[in-house]
């Protein structure tokens, strides 16, 4: 018999209506001959409301405790949904972390799944049982409950379908399936019925944000088909699947953009051993997420680098740099928040050098100036003004050969 | 070093200003000297959300589900107090049920400690953690989340107290201690001191709702003084200990009232065996609680069964006991709910015969007519009709000598 994984995101939990809509999937799903696990989130809304709680307890809460207490939105969610599927007839249990013997690291807020137990739910879901699980929270090694950080549910979801050698994985969200751009900045963007791990790692760092990165690699680690599908209509969404499943074989998958970094640059750096590390290490002190890096050669034992930060992380980052730079003895620190990064992603690319070039071509025919590229083996990013940034979209997209036929 | 065990109830955890007092005030006694282990409810009116949240999810919520969902409420409290205990500098760690071993049988909503590990909880308080644990909650064998029913959190304390062999068990609420009878109605009542276990056992199943019934039997049964206090104010509040204390040898201790009773006569009822159980199982069966039962002996083979019942079941509790009339051959059922049940509480009453006799002379003297008696080791109660509630406990009051001076 086969076994799924459903996950349901907070959008999809937010209300006691939401939640008896999931009822009714997962009952269907059941009904079909499936034996389901199904992962939650909390309410929307109820981790934030649980962390303005923790602020206004203490300016800086404790680590452990404050997963102590995220943990309960799930626990709510997961109880709530196990109490309506067994109204509605069904054998159902929810699950907790500690309980699915979900085992993690003791890295509070971020902690790392080391194991999955999954005694009791293998035993339930031999029975027959619907086990519901609360995602994002795990126990470390002495029983202390731990959650995974942002958008961690999805992780479960995918730690479990592991755990239990699931036949797919499927996560529902508010978006029908992954698409080539986002439909709201180009229209032609359509959605794609597979893509590989490979480029989801790829996009959901650059912004197409279906599903938490980390999930991904443990989808690819334990080759997981994952589905990513909508919540609210029964259409198929899209497979992220391995490569070598036949698939349809773009050059390029999609085309992403992400508005929500700005750049810093030092000008003549003395280009020595040990700089880079002077210039990043107390940025990274700082719990500054650092995304790209350059640095160009220059002449006369100087260069120039220049990194992107997330922008409300800008301020600090200024202040920081500015004080490395006197240390180091770079001449000047610029910064720049109007910047966007346009990106293009496809396991495609990744025995063909032209994509490259069409890229460049393409945003130079529209005079859309590149202040910085960087590239990974199935991904190159662009750094352009971030006005240009719907037009850079949509001419890639088109260059690509994505749109949508009319 | 003094090892105490606080208990907050939900109206002292009712938002973070009053946690932030429950913080100074763990803290303060943390200072002085003491281990702590403290045990909090819910915020006032979280446990009673949640239910409804439940109900809206299915009619009758599946009680396993419901248990793991009512245990957030504990476990949001306590997260937020261990965090503003270490913003303030102390060292402090909340555990849950299951993290405190508090081992209970699986009668989910009503499960009974069967045993407390507390090996962690020894553990933290020897390296002087303050140990903050969520109440009302404990796991069975299986590893399911149970809670201890209503005002569960009162016998968490003390069976933690009594897992710890800590030196008194602090329960800190609204009211300031025991009185000799409700000040709203008895303006001359006045706080005790001392009370034994068992006046309490009898006070309160009666109305003077300062401690869960069960937590009293397990304080009784393992030794644990129990302060009752207020958390409001620094005052000593009553202690609750074992008889042979040195303490104030009253009489009576306290006059109670219960307006929440009402009264079911069945009239010529056959005296036969079995005809009790006949009339009971079925209003047992209905989750129906019975306090009183009186049944007066008759002429002729018939005799009148009359006992008393919460008045929010009164009307279900007569449609039952109409059908069971019928069928046993009664001849008429009665019913009353404007009644009041008036009680004198006091160990000193064990070997003294007189204060019966004190009690009716009392009321016959005002004209109250005593509608049904009932008596146990150290309390008798008297029904009456409820008018004249207020007018019986200040003139009992009066005549046992309880007053307190001007």
């Amino acid at each position: 018999m086969p076994l799924v994984v459903q996950k349901f995101g907070g959008t999809s939990v937010a209300n006691i209506e939401r939640i008896s809509r999931v009822a009714q999937r997962v009952a269907k799903t059941y009904d079909q001959g499936n034996d389901v696990i199904v992962i939650l989130s909390a309410m929307s809304g109820v981790t934030d409301g649980l962390i303005e709680l923790a602020h206004k307890a203490a300016e800086e809460p404790d680590k452990r405790e404050l997963d102590a207490l995220l943990a309960t939105g799930e626990q709510t969610t997961a109880a709530l949904l196990a109490i309506m599927l067994k109204s509605m007839g069904y054998q159902a249990q929810s699950l907790l972390g500690h309980q699915a013997e979900v085992v993690t690291d003791s890295d509070y807020g971020n902690a790392r799944i080391l194991e999955i137990g999954a005694k009791r739910l293998k035993h339930l879901i031999d029975r027959k049982n619907i086990v519901v699980v609360a995602g994002f929270q795990g126990y470390d090694i002495k029983g202390n409950i731990t959650t995974l950080g942002r958008g961690g549910s999805d992780t479960s979801a995918v730690a479990i379908a592991a755990a239990v050698n699931a036949d797919v994985c499927e996560i529902f969200t508010d978006v029908d399936g992954v698409y080539t751009a986002d439909p709201n900045v180009c229209p032609k963007a359509r959605k794609l019925k597979t893509i590989t791990y490979d480029e989801m790692l790829n996009m959901a760092s650059l912004g197409a944000k279906v599903l938490q990165i980390r999930s991904v690699g443990f989808a690819k680690k334990y080759n997981i088909p994952v589905h990513v599908r909508s919540s609210f209509n029964e259409e198929e969404g899209t497979m992220v699947v391995n490569e070598d499943s036949g698939m349809e074989q773009l050059l390029v998958s999609g085309v992403t953009h992400d508005k929500k970094q700005a750049r810093v640059t030092l000008i003549k750096v003395p280009d020595q051993p040990g700089i880079a590390a002077n210039i990043f290490s107390p940025i990274s002190e700082a719990g500054i997420l650092v995304d790209m890096i350059i640095q160009n050669t220059r002449k006369g034992g100087k260069t120039d680098m220049t990194f992107t930060v997330p922008k409300g992380d800008f301020k600090r980052t200024m202040e920081i740099t500015k004080k490395v730079a006197l240390q180091i003895g770079a001449e000047e620190v610029l910064g720049d928040t109007d910047i966007a990064m346009v990106s293009v992603v496809g396991v495609g690319m990744k025995n063909h050098s032209g994509v490259a070039s069409v890229m460049f071509n393409t945003l130079a025919r529209e005079n859309i100036n590149i202040l910085m590229i960087g590239t990974s083996e199935i991904r190159i990013s662009c750094v352009i003004e971030e006005k240009y940034t719907e037009l850079a979209v949509r001419v890639l997209h088109t260059a690509f050969g994505l749109d949508a036929e009319e």
